[in-house]
């Protein structure tokens, strides 16, 4: 089948960009030139996004490379001169690029990312760069939802089915992590990001057998610490007796019923008659995790319910973001070798020159941000960090794990209202005067 | 970077399809099963769908393997027997696969796939096969409902950047081609399906340029045939102008002006102003192509409103079905060695036994579909075929075009109030009587 890999990724750009590459090179317009990957405005019910996917945003800027398979295609097209192919067989990444860590809090209009290369090089990177960064952003914030819907209880990614696609399966569950979940299901998730895998089985399992405490029982004796049946196949409290009989019977050869899974019906009356059938046989130990179309709202009531739950499974609604599927990320030119750059379409305008944002805290919250001239002095955290100069990477990126911690922590020190599920709050976000004095000049002169 | 590829898709599944699949090896059931992929309800305000995927889905089928690296991440995993690893190192699909062409239109309950082979076989591929056939099937569904929209006009895919990650851009643009689109941006995917690429500018080039005017004349210089100038960098009307005065000046030297974009702004004013200015400069064979936040329900408006366009790029709303992001389709042992199986959990129920899809036309439209049991002789057309046998693929697929013209002769046979963009129209899809009556058999032996 043919895949994306690091030998072909450069193509999965669009066209436009390569045609424009072209006329840079045919008009020898090769300075240097700064773009910003930003956000222009939230969607629906969301009042932060967490910052995700760089790292394979750095990987592809590092590796771009026409191979010479992609040349063939591209002269096939009949719109470039030899010239302009020979130049692109031989282009790689040459410039710095600035980023907001993955796992950090980041609002509308801050640029996550800033590039400065040369003209082509920085131009090429538009579409993956959104591409990357936006969907990965896009799940980590949702999956962030989720983490502050579950309070102390966990969630493991179950999405692999429903994601779009197969790289959406594994960059999914890689944001699903940093936003807060303890885990995938995705095997293959878990050997490239080194993610905890869990699992349970399938109705189709309990099915395969001759019947339900036949499957309970087999089950259990193959995965004697880490079973954790599903119950719902039939009757879920007659299921709920069966694998508590089960898990008696088997208790002598030292097994240990590690969890219930309940997939459907009306999950709160469930999990209640669940916990007491569980308790009364003495499996106070066995945990019940509750799955089928959960979300962060539908998460919230249930514990705002006080269900006995343990863990939740997460699929569709978290690696689809379904009630806010698409992330509005742009990557935008604002400065050249002739000065910054703006935008004033209405809707549309962009923030000119090199930028950092700015956080300001204060009694263990952030108070404001700050979008400031890279020349100024502003109170408060520089966000941006330089990860790439002339480029090469400058270091190891964070782990996993470190950039799960930061998203944590970055939570807790949202504003109280932000952590809300539902309506939309703004969280401040200033221009510094030295911004605000440049927008001011730039759109006097364009008068 | 770490991609999906031939050599580890194995390792794209669920944990639990690998601990059910140790459980059948260990306890020797190896029975041939049959599974249904299917969608069990549409999503609001769809009709029908359009069946796609099943080349990839087949790829993935014919390649299955599991090579010495995966064998030894799940070896790290600490739950697996050395006789089971053996046996999935060994393992590769023998079974059969029928399926329903891509293209063709296909109802909710309907099997798009019917999967018999040995259990572990037919149950490791479940997440894989949802995952790529209800992804494609969803954009191909939803790039159908433009084409309805688009009417004459034709419609790109722009969707590369907003897709969900990397694999879903190239799965979009070959579902929005099988749908109706002419093409897409999107090089990667123009080079692995062969399909027609295409492309203009961004706004970005227009602001490289000392201004508006040098960067149309350098485009057209370096385009000569296939110049599409973007006019909304600054003022519509002004860029119309400032386009039409750079073709007719550049028109002596044979160079042609293809057509111009909008991408902001209240199009169908802006349209309309614009094609005058173009008339009126003598260039009523430059085109105009509207972008910018499109679907099938403003492209309507628009063509409603007599807009003038020759054709519209669609992104965002295409690549991620944004309205109906996620189609639910699951993967469902309906037989194994010992007869058929159904599940009648309320809203999760099956239909059980070895399947076909009958469709019933009438005077140039389908009437009805019957849903029927394999060994049942029925009125109609068979709609499952038979595309793999005992592992191997039963010849060349259809081409890409062939897919999409079937989509188009299919659309054209819908009952025309299934053609609407709004509500939801059901269609008749009725159980054969031998279904009807395993169905009420295998009830009443539950009771």
């Amino acid at each position: 089948m043919s895949w994306v890999d690091d030998s072909n990724a450069a193509l999965l750009t669009d066209l436009y960009e390569l045609t424009m590459a072209a006329s840079y090179h045919g008009h020898g317009m090769s300075g240097r030139a700064t773009f910003d990957l930003f956000v222009r405005e939230l969607p629906p019910r969301r009042n932060f996004m967490i910052a995700c996917g760089l790292e394979q945003a750095l990987q592809y800027i590092e590796n771009l490379t026409f191979e010479s398979d992609s040349i063939d295609y591209l002269r096939s097209l009949s719109l470039f001169s030899e010239d302009f192919l020979t130049y692109l067989s031989e282009l790689s990444f040459t410039g710095d690029v600035w980023a907001i860590p993955e796992g950090e809090v980041v609002f509308e209009r801050e640029p996550f990312l800033r590039v400065t290369a040369p003209l082509i090089e920085a131009q090429l990177l538009e579409p993956f760069l959104i591409n990357c960064i936006t969907f990965q952003t896009m799940v980590a914030s949702k999956a962030a939802r989720v983490a502050i819907a579950c309070r102390d209880r966990s969630f493991v990614d179950f999405s692999l089915r429903r994601d779009h696609a197969a790289d959406a399966a594994l960059k999914a569950a890689r944001a699903a992590f940093v936003g807060g979940a303890t885990g995938t299901s995705n095997v293959l998730a878990g050997k490239f990001y080194g993610l905890p895998v869990s699992g349970t089985m399938a109705h189709s399992y309990v099915m395969a057998f001759e019947d339900e405490e036949a499957a309970f029982r087999a089950y259990m004796q193959d995965f004697p610490e880490a079973a954790v049946l599903l119950i719902d196949t039939f009757d879920i409290e007659e299921g709920a007796r069966r694998a508590a009989r089960v898990a008696n019977d088997l208790r002598d050869q030292g097994m240990r019923l590690r969890g219930v899974r309940i997939d459907s019906g009306d999950l709160a009356p469930r999990a209640r008659s669940v916990r007491k059938i569980l308790d009364e046989a003495g499996l106070e130990d066995t945990g019940i995790i509750l799955s089928g179309d959960l979300d962060e709202y539908r998460i919230k009531d249930l514990l705002d319910d006080d269900v006995p739950v343990d863990s939740f499974g997460v699929g569709t609604q978290l690696g689809t973001s379904a009630d806010a599927p698409t992330l509005g990320g742009v990557y935008k030119l604002v400065a050249d070798d002739r000065g910054p750059k703006i935008k004033l379409s209405a809707g549309k305008a962009t923030l000119p020159g090199r930028k950092q944002v700015y956080r300001v805290e204060a009694e263990g919250h952030y108070q404001r941000d700050v979008i400031a001239l890279e020349s100024e002095e502003v109170e408060g955290r520089s966000l941006l960090k330089r990860v790439m100069r002339d480029g090469r990477r400058l270091g190891p990126p964070p782990s996993l794990s470190e950039a799960q911690s930061l998203c944590r922590d970055s939570l807790t020190k949202l504003p109280p209202a932000l952590r809300s599920l539902e309506g939309q709050e703004d969280y401040q976000v200033d221009y510094s005067a030295g911004l605000e004095a440049m927008i001011e000049e730039m759109k006097a002169q364009s008068r």
